[in-house]
């Protein structure tokens, strides 16, 4: 599992000078270096915030699983938008417009939560 | 939000010893003094594992919400069922057997991840 997934799932595990490292690192693409300049800390430290969250948000989701439990519903989300457009496109569309509407609101209330 | 639901949700994050004695404790609705025999030791001793557990959980949910996400998932999953039950009734139920199957499927796929 990407680690920026895993950063946007747990970060808020992390204690906050590590979700400022990794966020800098794998959301804002920064160096070490400039890590270590924005913090106000060492190369070195900054690479150790980064190492010590890698492994917490990897070992949160070997125990837990549920980004990939999220991923999986992410893709049946998008499974449900395709048959539900399917649906809207087949000669009974005209006719099933407060179903569709319904199915519709429904798809879009369980990507809010994903 | 429940503990048994939290335990089920976040119980692997436990102490095995922690988990124990909740298990007992919520799934298995045993006594703190039962509880106490059966893991061999004191009553206080229980109820401390059982109330850092409790702690330790509600504290992972306040943090990450992934319970509270999931059950409403549930609930939209609920409504899912309730509208393709509904396709199914209507007019149009025996020629859109295909899609309706295909929106099953889907439905049962997302149940399996919730």
């Amino acid at each position: 599992m990407n680690i920026s997934i895993l950063l946007d799932f747990y970060g808020d595990m992390l204690t906050d000078k590590q979700r400022e490292a990794m966020d800098y690192y794998y959301n804002d693409d920064l160096s070490l270096l400039e890590i270590a300049q924005n913090m106000d800390i060492s190369r070195q430290g900054a690479r150790d915030f980064i190492k010590r969250g890698e492994k917490q948000l990897a070992d949160m989701e070997n125990t837990l699983a549920l980004a990939k439990r999220f991923a999986k519903l992410k893709a049946q989300a998008d499974e449900l938008d395709k048959a539900i457009a399917d649906i809207k496109r087949s000669e009974y569309g005209g006719e099933l417009g407060g179903e569709i509407a319904r199915l519709e609101e429904i798809a879009y209330n369980i990507r809010k939560n994903l």
